[in-house]
């Protein structure tokens, strides 16, 4: 099979992995290429710049498979550094998480009053926001936005813990302000909050929809992947780092066995910047 | 000032800065240089391998600055690649944080029941629990450890959270089993729990003593320490990323206003490993 039919995936960890399960259940004959930056997790609470030489150096070992199609898996990515990504793929389709979930929130919200949860780097750069006022003038809508980041929530995902009281706790602590200002849609802009999806709907209760950014994107991936392979895909996933609990978490997060998993390095120097 | 008279501390990011508080505290004339890897923070959560690497990175970053000294300020480079940095510093001396809090329980533990806490990695590895056994079987007394990870405590220090219920009912979680079992010093196993010192002495009650880890670092530092500067210090800062926050977090961390950064970055290029 040659790689050139390969999707690629990238993501800053194995936030990312929530993504594949949504591509795996709606391309089942797809081939994936997944790199997981787990060495340098999380680019969340990272600056724009770092997140921006990362995604670059993400998007380099990607094109070495030479995908048909990139998916970038990782919110901090598709708000702060896509335009990176687009410019290193050339003619090969970029598809982030951002521009999906807005049309999906655009789509869905009678009230116009639209909520956005991600990491600090997400939220910081107001790309959501934008993204949603530019959709909702195109199509003649009349919203309201609310952005709040959520630190805590990829450790609590990535612990287990989301069905401990504690996790109840620390999801009204951050949306509490979103529940007060009345929105009727919240989109899950970071790839570990569907893990977190029962107690976020639960302290956000029934009227508001919430929206799994991955999900949305896969769907897109769906739509542009008219011409399937039809054939038993190989996919590869490859990390640079196994972290501790890697196997554990990574198959909660990703919903099947993880496949073999192959590690990655960087040769590196310090540079003491100019 | 010569370069060589500074002392070099470095840290997986800006934990370590809560030592250099101890160190500002007992040797105001020293000069101190700092390296936070912020780009790659946290190290906890990583697999051995990759600290050690990043261990060894750091450590040659600070060899340039020529060091007299050398502290570990983080706790899981001290558990699974102090021989990586003593190996590379050759003559000079290396204080990790384990042996003076081993060294320090053994003195304040009276029902010698003593707990470590610590990141994913630091317990993992048993470096305490060894060095806490070897220790009390050089001074003859018999003890019983008890260790727990608490993945949750950083992002909950680095949140500013240290007085909310939510941090009280993470604690909780986590250190029920060591109040269980009864002990009677607990020893603080990474740099961001001294911020969190309030809430854990809570939980575990009066009689059981906290050991900062770093503070007790700090005190074995003063001993080698005798022939000091008497001179103004310039100290040097440096990291590998200026994340979010950095300011706010890390002059909370360091407990006196920030010295001016500096950033290093990396010339990276991946490598499929053999």
């Amino acid at each position: 099979m040659s790689e050139q039919n390969c999707i690629g995936v990238f993501d800053s960890g194995i936030g990312g992995l929530t993504v594949v399960k949504e591509l795996f259940a709606r391309l089942p004959d797809e081939r994936i290429v997944y790199f997981g930056d787990t060495a340098r997790v999380p680019y969340g609470s990272k600056s724009v710049d770092t997140v921006r030489r990362y995604a670059k150096e993400d998007t380099e070992l990607l094109l070495l498979h030479q995908p048909k199609l990139i998916v970038v898996a990782c919110n901090t990515v598709s708000a702060v550094a896509l335009d990176v990504v687009k410019s290193l793929a050339g003619d090969i389709p970029v598809i982030g998480m951002i521009e999906p979930a807005c049309k999906e929130a655009l789509r869905i919200s009678s009230s116009g009053r639209i909520g956005i949860i991600g990491t600090e780097a997400t939220i910081s750069s107001k790309a959501y926001e934008i993204e949603l006022h530019n959709e909702a003038e195109r199509v003649g809508k009349k919203i309201e936005t609310f952005a709040k980041a959520c630190p805590l929530f990829v450790p609590l995902a990535e612990e287990g813990w989301e069905d401990k009281v504690v996790a109840e706790l620390v999801v009204r602590e951050y949306l509490e302000p979103l529940h007060e200002a009345k929105i009727d849609t919240l989109i899950l802009g970071c790839t570990h909050y569907p893990v977190l999806i029962k107690v976020i709907g639960h302290v956000m209760g029934n009227d508001v929809k919430l929206i799994n950014s991955g999900a949305v994107a896969a769907r897109q991936v769906k739509t542009l992947e008219a011409n399937s392979l039809k054939a038993k895909p190989e996919h590869l996933f490859l990390v640079s780092d196994i972290p501790r609990k890697f196997q554990s978490i990574g198959e909660r997060f990703l919903g099947y066995p993880l496949p073999e998993i192959k590690q990655v390095v960087f040769e590196e120097a310090w540079v003491v910047n100019p």
